[in-house]
């Protein structure tokens, strides 16, 4: 299921030898067609790694036939070779499907500076072995391949009036993943055309993967595909398009934020009456990005004055003096004064709720995060990712 | 010595009962003239404590007699009643010394939300405590009486030609503390006049405690104030003044960054050859505030692909790919690709340099700050703060 489950898609995962663990790490997507409309959505890192440099020319005309994916090396910052390496896998996808090397996207994560020969052997000695495998039960083993930290595969589907979408994902956030990169492939069976693709996957990624902050890195390989089959026959609106990818992308963060690395909280920040959502979105970001207050979540500290602290470094039109703060649903600061005592907040739920009330408009948003854990600094610190 | 290093000045700190710990919380320096000239740097962040509020009227007409600081509470968010405390206290410490209210400064440090009944009752105690043990050999007592997670007092004393500085401090970082709140208290017996010793004092935070960075989270109280007793009878230059007032202020940063809570390593990040000094300073506190390096760091990973995804999420001048990171002294990145291999690199002293050279202009910066480590999440998890 998952990429497989809309009609005219085929995938696989297999073994490459590129995780010393010896689990798979090459995924491979075939899109059947009849149409190969695509969309893509990549990391606004200036630093972008190899696959991702190819992948943009590839996404210029709007059409795609396949997506490789490979763990255990992010092929970045590896020169001129690593680019090589980038060219030759769409190459060989090519080779093995009978498309052209300019319609396959290349993806890639694991450590920065990796993208040797070795990497490049295996990656390509692994599409030769992936290519032959391809179906339309394979959807599981490619959301496996491309797994690094990721303790479960993440997989979704969103069915419309005769048509459908499926998607699979790693990582833990876009414009802030919780470690290396956040990799997303989505599939339809819809027919739409690569611009009306484009729009729908944009407005999906604003408010979903965007307000997903597990830790403030942004990494320097994240990439959303989307491919579109056309073998369903049927036309959505935009609007409904939008709506069921809009879905699935949330269906996908929210399993990210859950396997989000050693996070014991899932936070969401919410803040409600922002003059518009610009400035509710900056409010939400400035807490999930406060180690201070991640830090307390952790310890079940309904610390409220590390909420205010982190807003106040924002530009966001409030007076930091008329702010109510709720956690769990207990306002814990009223107009910038205590109010109910912090002792009845219960934080010890994984689920965490966060709601900012800045009195000046009707504008809102969500963020998602973590909190800062122990297990964080053990898995970001003792192995090398 | 410390803040009554200089001439003209007295210090204090008692035991006021604000610290659940019985450990001194009360500090008070006076300034005996024969000039009161003084300047102050306040904190950037929106969110302000009462005693910030209140101290930013005091200032105005650039005369200081006193400062009063408590730790044990920030009176942060705490309303009008809080700032009413902060009136208080300069209210009792200009009644205790026979000087005006409006040229006392106050200054908290602690929880944010703390500033009610029983902490006006133990700061107005204090006050009444201290005053009367004013003495040329009170420094120490001072700088103990404003620790909070400190483990050492920081004290500094820099000498001029017939005309000295003294100073204490306590937190770990000014724009962004690692801890609460950063206070210093800077005293000179120079005779320089309050605009004089404004440019100096924001000449030397500038390139000091605004470039320590140890997590990135800017407190609501952070005050650094510098008071001028005259009592030398010696003007320097201002040119002299500011160099030995930024030597002060930078031994200072180092003490704190040297003390900052859970830490194992203090980090050196230096941008060189940058297009110019803000994009040095940004491209620094970019990395600074990764934690993923900073993570990366503890566990003596010399993870450089990390060094890279954080400066590429900077607007700075400088191309991605002909960037060279050096840890330690061993070039591990050269533009943009793998140099020598990470692990020729020791990063087991506690002193740790990173190298960022952008190729592009001839501008530097180096910003300071720790790495991210289990104790840093305890003692800002297992405590409220």
């Amino acid at each position: 299921m998952s990429v497989t489950h809309p009609q005219g898609f085929l995938a696989a995962g297999v073994v490459a030898g590129l995780k010393s663990t010896g689990k798979r790490d090459i995924a491979l997507v075939q899109n059947l067609g009849p149409s190969q409309a695509a969309a893509v959505v990549f990391t606004s890192n200036r630093a972008q790694a190899n696959p991702i440099i190819w992948s943009k020319q590839v996404i210029t005309d709007g059409i795609v036939s396949a997506i490789v994916l490979n763990s255990g090396g992010a092929n970045c910052y590896t020169g001129s070779f690593g680019f090589q390496t980038s060219h030759q896998s769409a190459e060989a996808v090519a080779s093995a499907l009978g498309v052209s090397a300019g319609d396959v996207l290349v993806c890639s994560t694991g450590l920065i500076g990796v993208g040797g020969q070795d990497f490049r052997d295996k990656v390509l000695g692994g599409i030769s072995a992936v290519a032959p495998l391809l179906s339309v039960t394979g959807g599981l083993d490619a959301a496996t391949a491309i797994m690094t930290t990721d303790s479960v595969p993440k997989q979704a589907v969103v069915n419309g009036a005769g048509w459908s979408l499926g998607g699979m994902a790693k990582g833990a956030g876009m414009l802030a993943p919780g470690l290396a990169t956040m990799l997303v492939v989505i599939t339809t069976d819809a027919v739409l055309d690569s611009p009306s693709l484009d729009a729908a996957l944009r407005a999906a990624t604003r408010v979903t993967f965007d307000r997903l902050d597990s830790d403030g890195c942004m990494s320097t390989n994240d990439q959303v595909s989307l491919l579109a089959s056309g073998a369903s026959g049927v036309t959505p609106t935009l609007a409904e398009f939008t709506t069921a990818i809009t879905a699935l992308c949330a269906d996908l963060a929210q399993q990210l934020q859950a396997d989000a690395e050693g996070a014991s909280h899932n936070i969401s920040i919410e803040t409600i009456n922002a003059a518009n959502e610009d400035d509710a979105v900056e409010v939400g970001r400035s807490v999930a990005r406060n180690n201070l207050f991640k830090a307390a979540v952790f310890g079940n500290d309904p610390n409220w004055g590390r909420v205010l602290a982190a807003i106040g470094t924002t530009k966001a039109d409030f007076d930091p003096y008329d702010v109510d703060v709720s956690m769990n649903g207990v306002r814990v600061c009223k107009s910038g004064e205590p109010d109910e005592p912090s002792t009845s907040v219960d934080l010890t739920p994984r689920a965490t709720h966060v709601l900012i009330d800045l009195k000046v408009g009707t504008a809102t948003a969500t963020i998602l995060t973590n909190d800062l854990t122990h297990d964080y600094v053990h898995e970001n610190s003792a192995y090398a990712s």
